[in-house]
């Protein structure tokens, strides 16, 4: 049997951020939102798995508070495959509480975790990655989909590629020496120009055995609370269950709670077209532009003689945008912002000051655009 | 008696634009906006007028698709001076009918004849003005107030100063060897150049039987016309009268119509803060700016850090603009310009665009901004 088959893949989707305020909104995440024209980001997410794992292997764990959107916009994944959690409680809670639902689902699995809210442009790579990351992790390693960095980002987690391991399909694979997450400036540029580390991309492969040792090892409080979960699977209590113990789980992200002390850790380096989509600059960077090299989505008319280098979205309303360079203009129901393209972190003062004068309507609701 | 005293004033506001789109619609046009703050055009005229004339000296020629919109913004304006033009048939005609409607009012006014949508900075400079002018004007000249030209605009219609003529209240008066309505470019810069020339503001001041003598003089049809519509004035065929016989008036402006071939004008030179608005660049220059050098008007949160010099009209929603300089940003109920300030005319390529595209709608409706 082909290791692939037994694949279980978990997309996260309950995270929730304000880096594409105004459109991203606490009730509406980015996940949620169709940020490319081709779907929203779940939707392309599940629909560039599915040619490796059918729905049935698909698992969703999201926040309570979104699983009607998710199932609204997965309407081919059994509804019972997705799982609300009760609250946030960071991606060890996440994935550990992915990782008892494979298990209760297929014993033998391999999982494989993913991000709903991660751009991936070259689909067909990512699917061979996880096939052969799946056989990786079949030997026993804790396995990472490795990027190329491109900069000293300081958001990501790093991995240090240590010996070589037997290649995988085709694909090399390196002992993880080490795993920094969100290193500070001067190490991240060390890493960057040492050759000998890749990004963290957050897409992890491991057998369930494997994972639950781990959390067993390093965070006991989450597996005693996981495995309290996963023992009530399939029986009356479960709901109640899961009601009652999520709460009290730590809240951690994987990255530090399991990665960072994990030991046989491997890498696979990949060439999947990865970006976590950190700001509306990203978007205008990696989406496909016209010839003017102009980025427009959104249902309505856009006019943009002499404007280049530009990201519009629209939300209701006509835009023209006359003679305009290196830009983000983006509509929403209630609220528009306009930057050039190298300030697009600033929505993060706009974000502090919407919450400073009492505005926090402008980061949860959404209002729906005039059509 | 003081000559002031025998002023009726004529408001012209039936004109329909779109330089100023997206506000200004063919619904709404300029006039009819709020586009400083302190209400609308049509509002401010009447309101820096009434010092000098009590709206019982105050006529208002507008269409009768506007005039709904004249009432509810004046209501102290008596009803019956609010007179509808059946259909636009320019200014030669609206001057024309405002003549005969101030001469049933009161035989012997002095009619002032003023623009709802132009800006003026200084109001009681203007009444100052308005009052000598009605004193040349008994002298039984046509009276236009001069603007000192800042640019060699070919818009606008230019008188070359004459002899000196006898002051009045202390204002300089000088004859006008000529009226050149839209110079080209090369004479325009001329007359910039030679200090000779005035911009004619379109305020003119005159007896009402030297306008009419005019009138017959140069354009006997509308003459004509406008003498069937006086003598119905008063009697029960008043309203039927106008509207069988305004559709017949030649279509001219009183620039070519009447103020080229006349020959008794005089030009009293103001420093008014006299302003045609004719683009958004152009109140982004004139209106009050904050330290920043923006001018933020409308209802609605703007956050603007780092942003300089820039126009931002809101319409329902938040406008956050970081980082931006020397922009137009004008938001409206279903439209959304953005140009740099010396974009501003590429409004008119907007327009073309929305014609050829079909997308009248745009130009006509306006819609209701979400509050």
């Amino acid at each position: 049997m082909n290791i692939a088959d037994r694949l279980v893949i978990v997309i996260l989707a309950g995270g929730s951020g304000t880096r594409l305020w105004p459109r991203s909104r606490q009730a509406l995440p980015k996940q949620y939102l169709d940020l490319t024209g081709q779907g929203t980001m779940l939707q392309e997410t599940f629909a560039r798995l599915t040619p490796l794992a059918p729905p049935e292997r698909i698992l969703l764990i999201t926040n309570q508070h979104y699983v009607d959107l998710a199932r609204e916009q997965l309407p081919n994944l059994p509804s019972g495959h997705i799982i609300a959690e009760p609250m946030m409680r960071g991606t060890a809670a996440a994935v550990g509480l992915g990782a008892v639902m494979a298990q209760h689902l297929r014993p033998d699995a391999i999982m494989a975790s993913v991000h709903a809210d991660h751009l991936i442009l070259k689909p067909e790579r990512l699917r061979a990655a996880l096939a052969a990351a799946a056989e990786v992790a079949e030997r026993g390693s804790l396995v990472t989909l490795g990027i190329q960095p491109t900069f000293a980002h300081t958001g990501l987690g790093y991995v240090e590629h240590g010996e070589p391991l037997p290649p995988a399909q085709g694909h090399p694979v390196y002992r993880v020496v080490r795993f920094t997450e969100k290193p500070d400036l001067p190490t991240a540029q060390r890493f960057v120009a040492d050759g000998r580390h890749s990004w963290n991309s957050g897409l992890f492969v491991w057998r369930l055995d494997r994972i639950m040792q781990e959390f067993a090892q390093h965070m006991p409080e989450l597996h005693a609370g996981l495995a309290e979960i996963g023992r009530s699977l399939g029986t009356p209590a479960a709901d109640a269950t899961l009601q009652r113990v999520f709460p009290t789980l730590p809240h951690q992200t994987i990255d530090y709670g399991i990665m960072e002390p994990a030991e046989d850790i491997a890498v696979l380096p990949v060439d999947i077209g990865w970006t976590d989509i950190g700001s509306w600059g990203t978007l205008l960077e990696v989406l496909e532009a016209d010839e003017a090299g102009n980025v427009v989505r959104g249902n309505d008319p856009v006019f943009a003689p002499d404007t280049k280098n530009t990201l519009i979205y629209t939300a209701g309303r006509l835009v023209a945008a006359i003679g305009i360079e290196d830009m983000i203009i983006v509509d929403s129901g209630d609220a528009l912002l306009i930057c050039p393209k190298d300030r697009a972190e600033g929505v993060r003062q706009v974000v502090d000051w919407l919450k400073r004068t009492g505005r926090e309507a402008y980061l949860v609701d959404t209002v729906a655009p005039k059509q």
